[in-house]
């Protein structure tokens, strides 16, 4: 080993090659559920020192484990306990290599930080929409391999959308050229949208151009009180008629998910409408005006009351309320975690059946553990529910992690299934949902995963044991 | 072969199986340019039924060639010669499986025709926005297997991204059960894009789940003489501005490309603008009302004749008026027919490079065939470019294509090389391009291409020879 890492010093610089003292920041994963540890943690700068880097790592047998904020939540960038898995941390490739005004683009490399990529875009005049909770910290490369979601997708799509092409090293060492600003390409097959999504297991992402779009005149959001979640879903379509593609924004709260943010952080001043099950955001943007933005939004509320699918809402006044309701929906995570630890799901549905799945399945968890409590909230403009599921009032939630864990997530996952739903909507497989995609993705997909991954990765060096089983 | 025949017979009725009289309609090319002959033709209407097609084909070691409505441009569904490949025709499974209003989605088998699509959609009050030429005859299979583009991928994307799940049976005859309304799902490698765009060549698509849009309350459509292809370029850039997702449509066309239609089709009227080397065709929709749509047309034209990027303009009165001028620019390819064999391309550069590209290839070609005309025209919001070469004015069309294909190809694709460009924007690859696609491609990714195509057809039973060499 020490012949290998004197070869990777020589490569990156020896001091981007660390192998001593506390390497947690590389090898604790976000959530703290799987401490790892690393041969080492490689910092390259370059592509060719990333090429040079894989090149080594297949010569000497040692698996990589690529890695970008070390955000992921599903246990996807973190080494596992062997000791001889090498992190390949890309956060010196942070920069921003061109925008392209005309072309609507931006290539950027794997280790710029999301909000970097939103702030370049911004300093340009320009929109780069991909926003989520992480975006402080997390790397575009990161973005695209576990092709991220978050709250724009009702309008933008997942990183998968705003993604034209991209650099990477392949398994063999390679560089594939695959930048592109590109809008049509039906050159073969699809080695972009294959690499994004696999979660560094098929290789490795160094760079990639990424759209960007005209930024709106006007942002503005409202928060509406819906006697329902089926009234949630009409609100739905009634925003999508009326708002066309100004809505960019469509999150669901239940109220006890609401309830929680109040209790624990009451300076929140969080618009509750008690006496309704469940609150939407709603978010219009507007290429034209913020008048003709506010005119819109109230045209569409006061048609949703007509119909009786919002029973009570607000439109912001102005940027600080905006940031304060989007700040309530944000909290709901931090809120739970200070009522103790629960079990977090990141599942979807089509849109249509949300109501009945969120009805099936709150009827089969209160039937199995009484008293459960349900903090449903999450993306329903796109039918993706962060359906998370807290012990009973009073109970020990460390206890009731322990011991319902594996029961709530086969009750919640068969019901996605029988929905014809997704156990990862948005966050990916890792590690952590390995055996859940073994018991619930077809077989034939899977084969065909497998054959992919012997193909382009023969020595399973890359990633190992992520998404599919080492 | 005699047992294979009434096996196929046995599978899908006696009736369903041709291999005898006149195949032309399946077995010639749309373009004329490639007649096969095919072992027969077979003609499931179910997906059980493909299946069972593939699983004896695959045993008798007999390849598969899928068809839909045979409009390819690339000779990418029809037959070779050797009499031993079977068409598998996709025009029996024509039903309309589902629309799921809620969801905004659509579930249709791989032979509904692309009208069928964008009727059964209207009828149910959305938009399928999918829009080519070809659109009364092609096949939704076929526009994903090719992942077709067409005018309104400005605003909804190509093919690609307007599916939102496939059902498709795989090389060994399994049925991938794909479907999906699910517009997050991260549980895995994206087969879903593997599958569009690969031309047939690893599996049969045979159903699909389409993303659907609100109908806007009004379309409208502006005709634009600007200066030059510069200024149409930062026109597209200020109508990206001042009409966001309201732009759907942005056609560039060249004076000559007009002239042709103005001189073979005089009842057309076209509007000219002689003393202007471009045109451009915009078109916007608006989610809000007519007045709404012609108010932000007008504003945007006002700016762009301030700004000097358009010298002369007119906003369609009425619907009429609007088919009128979406029919001048579809009648450019008609016309070039009417002025004799001509060699096109169908390529793409970054937008920013596209006034660039059009001066030094312009004049490469001038320099090395005195007297050339070009046909330039095409989707410009998406940089793709149909940039035609005809014969010098008298000369013999048939002998130009003749002597001249070849160079003219070749001095057409290394300049687009040069400027980061794609030799095959939204038509494929099919037979036609294979070899091209060799020189042009970068090694790499062919490499990974060969790769997925022997994992996943390792017998190269999957119209062999299409996108890759056989």
């Amino acid at each position: 080993m020490k012949k290998l890492l004197d070869a990777l010093r020589q490569i990156v610089g020896a001091t981007h090659v660390l192998s001593e003292g506390d390497l947690s920041a590389w090898e604790l994963d976000w959530r703290k559920r799987s401490r790892g540890k690393a041969l080492a943690v490689v910092r390259p700068r370059t592509t060719a020192e990333v090429a040079a880097v894989v090149k080594i790592c297949v010569e000497a047998g040692i698996s990589l484990v690529p890695q970008g904020g070390n955000t992921g939540l599903v246990g996807g960038s973190t080494p596992d306990e062997s000791g001889r898995q090498i992190v390949l941390s890309l956060q010196r490739m942070n920069a921003v290599r061109a925008i392209d005004a005309a072309n609507l683009t931006m290539t950027v490399e794997a280790g710029c930080i999301l909000q970097t990529l939103q702030e370049s875009a911004e300093k340009a005049g320009f929109l780069f929409p991909l926003s989520l909770a992480a975006e402080g910290s997390c790397t575009i490369g990161g973005n695209l391999g576990s092709n991220a979601g978050g709250t724009q997708v009702v309008r933008y799509g997942n990183a998968r959308d705003l993604c034209l092409g991209l650099e990477v090293v392949t398994a063999q060492g390679e560089v594939w050229e695959g930048l592109s600003g590109l809008r049509k390409d039906n050159t073969g097959y699809d080695l972009r949208d294959l690499f994004i999504g696999s979660e560094g297991t098929l290789g490795i992402i160094t760079a990639a151009t990424m759209k960007l779009y005209p930024m709106p005149a006007a942002q503005l959001t409202a928060w509406a009180a819906v006697p329902s979640i089926d009234e949630a879903v009409t609100l739905l379509g009634l925003a999508h008629r009326h708002l066309g593609a100004g809505l960019t924004g469509f999150e669901v709260m239940g109220q006890f998910a609401l309830s929680l943010v109040a209790q624990h952080f009451p300076q929140q001043r969080v618009p509750l409408y008690l006496d309704t099950p469940y609150c939407v955001l709603l978010e219009n943007s507007d290429h034209e005006s913020e008048s003709h933005a506010r005119e819109q939004f109230e045209r569409l509320l006061e048609i949703a009351m007509e119909e009786g699918c919002v029973t009570d809402a607000v439109v912001a006044e102005n940027l600080q309320q905006a940031h304060q309701l989007w700040h309530v929906r944000e909290s709901i995570p931090l809120a739970q975690a200070e009522e103790g630890l629960n079990i977090k799901h990141d599942i979807s549905v089509p849109v249509s059946l949300i109501p009945e799945f969120v009805r099936v399945t709150d009827q089969l968890l209160a039937n199995n553990i009484p008293g459960v409590r349900l903090v449903n909230f999450g993306h329903l403009g796109d039918g993706n529910l962060h359906y998370n599921v807290q012990a009973p009032a009073g109970g020990d939630a460390a206890t009731f992690l322990r011991e319902q864990e594996e029961n709530v997530n086969a009750i919640v996952y068969d019901s996605v299934q029988k929905f014809g739903g997704s156990i990862s909507a948005e966050h990916g497989v890792g590690s952590l949902k390995v055996g859940k995609l073994e018991k619930h993705k077809s077989p034939v997909a899977l084969g065909m995963m497998r054959a992919i991954k012997q193909a382009l990765d023969p020595q399973n060096l890359m990633n190992p044991g992520r998404v599919l089983r080492a």
